[in-house]
């Protein structure tokens, strides 16, 4: 829906461009990053989470959006979809000039005994929150048990705490969090601990019943099943029209979000991307990237000439009272991309060191030995802590240095920062280590 | 005392290298910035800002520090100063090898009748900030007027709103502060009417009697009288000395915050910087600034070779529940510069739309126009939106365009942001009037 309201935007006359969106669902235009807060009660529905309705979209922008519609094949030597009526179940068939394919993530479904279970709850979908958010409220004193260690899991650990939920939090890997180094991925885990949370990193699951995760390590009793092991490409249909697939299996585009066919785009959770730093295709599903996709296709879309440059993958979330940022590569991820990354990791506070109220907050910087090219940043901390990744992010895409970076005139007030501020302590011990 | 630190940390013999430091006053090495917060109460007491004693200093870094030893003279001929015991009145020549002035900034007191009562309050020691703080504390219920509306004007104005007392604002200039662009500034202006703050702009100040102050207006009934008119450099000694003096008759610094005589640096807020953006001499008296320049000059009296790039002028604070925060050239300054800005003002929210708890904030972008390359930020609004700022300074730091801005991976999350990062809307929007 981005994206075709940005080609609406440049061609305002609909005579001069049609738009028409079919959409399997009945929703448009909706953040499915908010259900953890529906599901944690601090937003009171998911119909809240809809920022624009069909009926809104043809009213204002005149685009035709075809609800519980879905598109079930497309004949790009003919430049055509196959759409199916899901009221009807009648196919039909509909010539485009130009397609752009926003199909977006499906959640990661291991093939294990139980997983589709109606007792299994997901959330990756507007239904689905909802659903979760009216279980959750007759389970107040209850224990659920989340697989998944990652954003989604975590925001939905917040969630199950705040409505009262004792929540046991299960991921086959060895930490939390597997964006984030293992040293700060600690600090996560630690706040989770505090927070209540039984953490079980290292055990994988192999099964489900409605009142059990089974384990190998045995069975974790369960009133309440939430997945969140993360989420791929919905590239299915783009694989069976034949289009090319890049990262992850997603739909391989070049940076105009153009795919492999003529006239054909592809934009958000379905597309791959470029890595600014490590120079790979990468698969990352977030709205950030989708939203910034849609804009570059739909000015392509109409007749302009935009171009998506790429991702860091920055990210931030909140989990209680922590905040959690990152962005480019970690120490792990450098590695695994041929580089080689020098790193430090400091300890500092959201305000000054003498203004009361501030919290400790870790930033981590990862560098390339040798050239002091910034590759990585990593921040843990209270309010305050986690955006200041931007700053990071930013210098990521300039391809600044770590003394760069510690030469920057941060901003600095008592209540806000100390007078060097984390993101730049951490810079300065960095470009002291690049050469050591 | 930075540089101090620095260049021991370099050359941690103090047979190599002696390090004498000489202070007209009795500590060393304290945050002036905290002494709004100390007036408001927040923090206890004007020792709690002293970051290390000169005892600290002797013990952990064999640094000697000589309180109330007052610099009087400097003979750059034959490397050597003058040095007044304050106790004895006695006076005595040391010579030096390389010699650091670091003599900080001077309150501005306009030749007003009164101005020099003991009545009329200063905030640029710590000995004014422990008089201040002692007095406010009997005055609740009463009056104060604050003269200047700038940093300082705001956060003592926040400090005595805490107190209790009624506060009247008043500034010669037609908007408080003077480091925003009007629309900008107005809406901290609208803050502090909100919060109960008499704020009179455009009002001349033209005396002090110990219990009013004189306007064009009129006299202005006052309990209590502060003085945040600003700072200039503090550069008399150096002058004096016939060294070349800068901006605002800051001591001229190079690169390297080397003086105009051999041996002869200067750092902090009697020096003067390189504008990273307009490419001028700039005097910028901020806490932020001096440390930087200190690590650089602390390298290179160790014998080293370091660079101080330049300045943008970062800068935040914070009034009530507000922030605000800004870098670069503002539109005015910008044209100040001889550059043809263009600029946008975007109001968006620190958080998701629909997440409650968030608040509004305000971006301006300045970028030149045909180039796209961004000039200046400034942010104001609640909780978490000032730090932002800190992005836009690497941007510009890094030379990028407002479309470069635009396409770099922010971070997101419901509760820390939209899903386009305010500055991003902004950067977003100036990008498409930077060639219309």
């Amino acid at each position: 829906m981005g994206a075709a309201s940005q080609a609406r935007r440049l061609r305002p006359d609909a005579d001069e461009l049609r738009i028409d969106v079919f959409e399997k669902g009945t929703r448009t235009s909706y953040a499915l990053c908010g259900i953890p807060y529906v599901v944690a009660g601090e937003i009171d529905a998911v119909d809240d989470l809809v920022v624009r309705t069909p009926e809104q979209f043809k009213t204002k922008q005149d685009i035709d959006v075809h609800v519980r519609h879905e598109v079930v094949g497309i004949d790009v030597a003919a430049g055509a979809v196959e759409v199916r009526d899901l009221a009807t179940g009648q196919e039909r068939r509909e010539p485009y000039d130009q397609l752009l394919i926003a199909t977006g993530a499906v959640p990661i479904r291991p093939p294990l005994p139980g997983i589709d279970r109606p007792e299994v709850h997901g959330v990756t979908t507007l239904d689905e929150g909802s659903a979760l958010r009216q279980r959750v409220e007759l389970l107040a004193g209850r224990r659920a048990v989340i697989v998944g260690g990652g954003y989604i899991g975590l925001e939905v650990a917040e969630a199950l705490l705040a409505q009262g939920l004792e929540v046991v939090v299960v991921d086959v890997a060895p930490q939390v969090m597997r964006t984030l180094d293992p040293e700060v991925a600690a600090e996560v885990e630690q706040a989770m601990v505090r927070h209540g949370i039984d953490v079980r990193t290292g055990v994988e699951v192999t099964g489900f019943e409605p009142d059990a995760v089974h384990t190998v390590d045995g069975p974790l009793p369960a009133d309440l099943i939430v997945l969140g092991i993360g989420v791929g490409p919905n590239a299915a249909l783009a694989a069976d029209a034949g289009l090319e697939l890049g990262a992850r299996g997603a739909v391989r585009v070049d940076d105009h979000q153009r795919a492999s066919a003529a006239g054909v785009f592809a934009a958000g959770d379905c597309a791959d991307s470029h890595h600014l730093v490590s120079g790979e295709r990468v698969h990352v599903a977030l709205g950030t990237v989708a939203n910034r996709q849609a804009r570059v296709a739909g000015i392509n879309l109409a007749g302009g000439d935009a171009v998506f440059p790429g991702v860091l993958g920055s990210a931030v979330t909140r989990f209680v009272d922590l905040e959690i940022g990152r962005t480019g590569l970690t120490d792990g991820e450098a590695v695994a991309a041929g580089l080689e990354p020098v790193s430090t990791v400091v300890t500092s506070r959201t305000t000054a060191g003498y203004y009361p109220g501030g919290s400790p907050v870790t930033v981590k910087l990862v560098a390339e030995r040798g050239t002091g090219r910034l590759l990585g940043g990593q921040i843990v901390g209270g309010a305050g802590a986690a955006k200041r990744i931007d700053a990071v992010a930013v210098a990521l895409t300039a391809g600044m240095s770590a003394s760069a970076l510690r030469d920057t005139d941060f901003s600095y007030a008592p209540p806000l920062s100390p007078v060097w501020d984390p993101v730049q302590q951490a810079a300065r011990r960095l470009a002291d280590h690049v050469n050591g």
